[in-house]
């Protein structure tokens, strides 16, 4: 059984952590930290957890001493020294802030962000989306096992672990980039986001009265979540993430708490479009528009036919975050415009759970070579 | 002062009509129909109306009979034979279906629609956006009041007052697509709705515990205002609604009850695009893109500058239905993207309001030559 | 025309004082200010009001040297010395706070509240209730209009403006309390609010993700609304306030914007009770529950027949505060338990309008002699 | 490993039942039925269950024969036949409707419901509030156990599952009715649940646009629940339910998806009454009310003190239903009113789980002999 330590505890997304490994069968003790609220019980600041595991916020260096495995959900920046120590006396470390989503490129991650720059810890993280890097971690840990009792920069377990928009844009998107379905060309990202996403501390912006019944766009054209799609979808498609194809992303945020819904434009290759003989004024779907369709739709299937939590919903079914609420699901559906010139790839995940604290803990039952779904197989509530 | 008709008041559309017109300073009397509640009392249905006008439910006859202009606030296919009825006893006839949305353009009309189509109607119809047609709707106006006497085929006033989605995302892309900021390619509307569009008859998709807490897309590709939209922003930017540009539109619901939040993606022309030197992993926003967008927002500012009811936001705030809430404003907000490709406007409506009653009570204004603000000039409530 | 002045604009109940008087005929100007913002235009701290009156936020006393009447909508205690300045210049003053609602009972207010105490503005505010002290507003503002000359203690106006829970709380009981419904015993006021009550500053308690989808109680059996129920109370039954009956008082927090909803149990008088003759496990409501009900309802039809803001609902229709929102009106259902021993009276209330802004606007037209819904006539939207 | 036959899954409290159940370690297999969507999969009628247990949708006749115990998810009368089968065949039957809930009383039952009485099993029928019933649901089941062989009357169990509002009213009440702290007089249970409480049909009352952003009050004074919360206040308190005291019960309906909260009103006995020595206007809570809360408080964590799923708050701390959001707790704080004169005990719980779902799994735990949290200990996700 594994003792496993959440630093950052009290914020939204470790809280999730609380949530989620409290009731993983591997996990034997839960050790946890918060600078705000230290030495106080977590249930006296999340009174949702009195009656589950009683325990004390302690600071981070007891949590690492004492951790088999590191969670870090702290703003970006802050866990950047506890990542050392993890590796320096071995133990895997899984950072859900922006810090390892950008491997070695310095650049662009200190455009977008403030924050000191660890080379060595960078150079060897990996951007953890299970369903892109699977491999890279189940690598890493398994040098890591091997090389156990000579630590060295070589053999550490660093996981950065995505950020919430870009995992459900980079799962809609990621056949149609890795299979010839994407032709060049702008791809736009339009996503809405529940209010949890904002986190913790109360904001004029995310005070009730303010976002209830109301949509909002924010942050158009000037997201940070921008360089990590552009990335993400440039690995994907398999060309340099220096020289990535032009991209759009706007978030918006929507008076609901819970789920982000990425609806993704993405034009279409030579090969799949399948455009009107002459132009005319828009006409319901083509026969060969739905011809299309149902071949993508076939191709993205086929594509996830074994990830446990991508579900390709059956045609007709429409993704909604209600129906992923609290679980590690990913739900996508694909469309082709009336024109027959964009793939229209549409997903919704819960931007706490997969986008963010479930699939840490997917990462570390990778990590420790256990079945992925373990502590993950609750089914969604739908409300 | 106007005796006013509403016809099929009591759908919401109809409802609201009731509430901007009762107390519409130039309003007399009111009398309504209801094809399922005939002979009650309105605020027996409406238990909010209680202490406003009183008012029984009549049948469409009476009401045609006794108003000096009639809203028909019905489903598509139900009010066609009341428009010839009211063009024939010299009433003006303001259709908040889809029924008179598309000019002579029967044919595509009836690729989306199933019903009748009254050529003699269609033709004389106006499009009832008043920041696109105004002159339109006083000319006919003028005429038929000139004419009033010799009541014919030519003098009638039929409007056909836009669908919600279509006013949306027209008044965002509007000054882009008349003065050449548009530049060819795909055009993108994702906008999103409250729940009230779906109308008052109770339905799975619009119970409360499946559509709280959760956003969904819906009748992706195929959604019934993408030919409106394609024809008015053809008719903006001055090309045949036959021969349009590609346009994709794709509606989502967001657990709210008022406001359509679209945003509008517009491929700029070679004068605006304002792209990096080279490719690179995307950046904050460029100098050139800053200067371009301030430039596109003056040419918003100026485009708008003697509509009421557009507010083209300082740079900085962005639109929420909240802001526009109960009201006839429609908010737009213009941004370009980080390699200087697109145009990103936004824009917020009540969709209740400017997308359907305000803006046909905006339609009755200018027919009979009030200001255009009349009965529309309280302020949104925010919450 | 009046120039107004609203004090405190930039809370939610002077954003709302400013968006009813912004359509009043009757206002001609309005004068603003803000500790926090001054200096600024109100569009900028609510954009939701560009394109209406364009005003400036300025200092109190600009507001009061301006102005033919004063709102002030702060915090209590922070407005304590404006009423004395208004009432040394002749000037009615509305207050929006706690700080004139106990009349001259200092002890009651400073065991709830810390602020300084003006004897002479207590002596002489009057409760703003217009169903309850209409005559008495009258006759202040009718010797103020008389002695306008010769300013002195005697001719002020100063209106304590009710708290919204007070107000719902107090309609539902008016007619029961004053017509020898109630019997003495416990009266209970079991209420929910929406979270606007919380006014506009952010704090933890009003987050969106913690108030969203959840209901909580919050100051159980401690409310500082609690004496000032008891105090309307004890009027409207015409016993001395120092001695009144037993009271509790629950307010709650509903996930929504606007509105009160107030249960309101209160024990019968031996004339109205209607009991079983024998104990029995509950049945559906007896024949003599039924008759007993319909007269309560008649008789609270009769009491409110000449008020406009008082819908007593026809008899199976019952409140929610949907059906007041944005509205002045106070919404009213009666029932008897199925004992035959309590009256449980139901009201609904804008908590925003008729418990805070609306309500201070009823008061300014009863002091100006303007018909009391002049500016407050618009329907409720429902939605 | 158990197979758990569940009928009517395709309602609210059946998918509920689902979800629980396919995560529960002690069953091996899911039998479910649907009258509506016989044949269909149950994943089509809930695409949240994607992923999940794939199960076909049968007929009842199967699920009863297949099942080593059946859960009726109907509405009252519809399962009624179900019962004496399983009961003939040694299958242990839990029913979520209201059919089993009035022990012997048949005659309370029909002045509510107005469907067949099985004599037969209503009397043997247990009323399933664990914490009340525990030990005669486990003396039932080993009565059971040990006479399987020769069925008869006399060995079957059949549990009525309690109420939603019945389980939160008791759960408050229960250790002041059993432990003298209650002194006679009518007890007020002021209750609010979120809108799943309405089912999964399609209604007026439950359309989105209706019930958002508002509150309201239904069945008031005519609530079935009142006499199954009389019932088993009186079975706690020791009395008759055929001579219980005055009650009443008010249910309203907020804008929110899961949980109850109730506020119960509980005059207090001589001995725990602390009233101010003479009235005066209401006062903060004296010396004594805060003594006594105390005192009420200790009596009230002693009283649950082992059970799992009542969490009686640390004092300061209080209910709200998002803290107990999924999950099978109740959340209780007491409170005595500032006269002394009244206990006021606040519950919340998830409407769904502890409410109906989940409270019939904590049943079948005890009938089973397994541990009572088996299956139910996730904790409540908050948001």
């Amino acid at each position: 059984m594994l003792t496993v330590g959440i630093i950052g505890v009290t914020g939204y997304a470790g809280s999730e952590l609380f949530r989620i490994l409290s009731r993983h069968p591997k996990v034997g003790e839960l050790v946890v930290s918060s600078i705000s609220h230290s030495g106080k019980l977590l249930s006296s600041v999340y009174p949702n957890f009195i009656g589950g595991p009683k325990v004390k916020l302690e600071n981070s260096t007891s949590v690492v001493a004492a951790s088999d495995v590191v969670f870090a959900a702290l703003p970006h920046g802050e866990g950047d020294d506890i990542a050392p120590t993890c590796v320096m006396i071995g133990v895997p470390y899984i950072d859900l802030s922006a810090d390892f989503r950008f491997g070695k490129d310095q650049e662009t991650y200190s455009a977008w962000y403030d924050s000191e720059w660890y080379s060595d810890m960078h150079r060897k993280s990996i951007y953890g989306l299970p369903e892109m890097n699977r491999q890279k971690i189940q690598a890493a840990a398994k040098n890591f096992r091997e090389n156990h009792e000579e630590l060295d920069d070589e053999n550490g377990v660093v996981i950065g672990n995505p950020g919430c928009y870009p995992t459900g844009a980079a799962l809609a998107a990621f056949p149609a980039l890795s299979r010839g379905v994407y032709g060049g060309g702008t791809i736009i990202v339009d996503s809405v986001s529940g209010i949890t996403g904002g986190g913790r501390k109360p904001a004029r912006a995310f005070h009730f009265p303010e976002c209830y019944d109301s949509m909002t766009p924010y942050k158009v054209a000037s997201h940070r979540h921008t360089p990590e799609i552009s990335r993400v979808f440039s690995l994907m498609e398999g060309i340099p993430p220096s020289s990535p194809r032009p991209l759009i992303f706007t978030p918006h945020l929507a008076p609901m708490n819970r789920g982000i819904l990425s609806t993704v434009y993405i034009p279409l290759s030579a090969e799949w479009r399948c455009g009107p003989p002459k132009p005319s004024a828009p006409r319901p779907p083509s026969d060969a528009v739905i011809e299309k369709t149902a071949r993508i739709h076939e191709l993205y299937r086929d594509f996830y036919r074994n990830e446990r939590f991508v579900r390709v919903l059956p045609q007709g079914i429409l993704p909604s975050t209600g129906r992923v609420r609290s679980s590690n699901f990913c739900d996508i559906s694909v469309h082709i415009d009336h024109n027959g010139l964009n793939l229209i790839a549409i997903s919704a995940i819960d931007n706490m759970v997969k986008g963010a604290a479930g699939q840490a803990v997917q990462n570390m039952n990778i990590i420790f070579g256990y079945k992925e779904s373990t502590g993950l197989d609750a089914l969604p509530a739908m409300f």
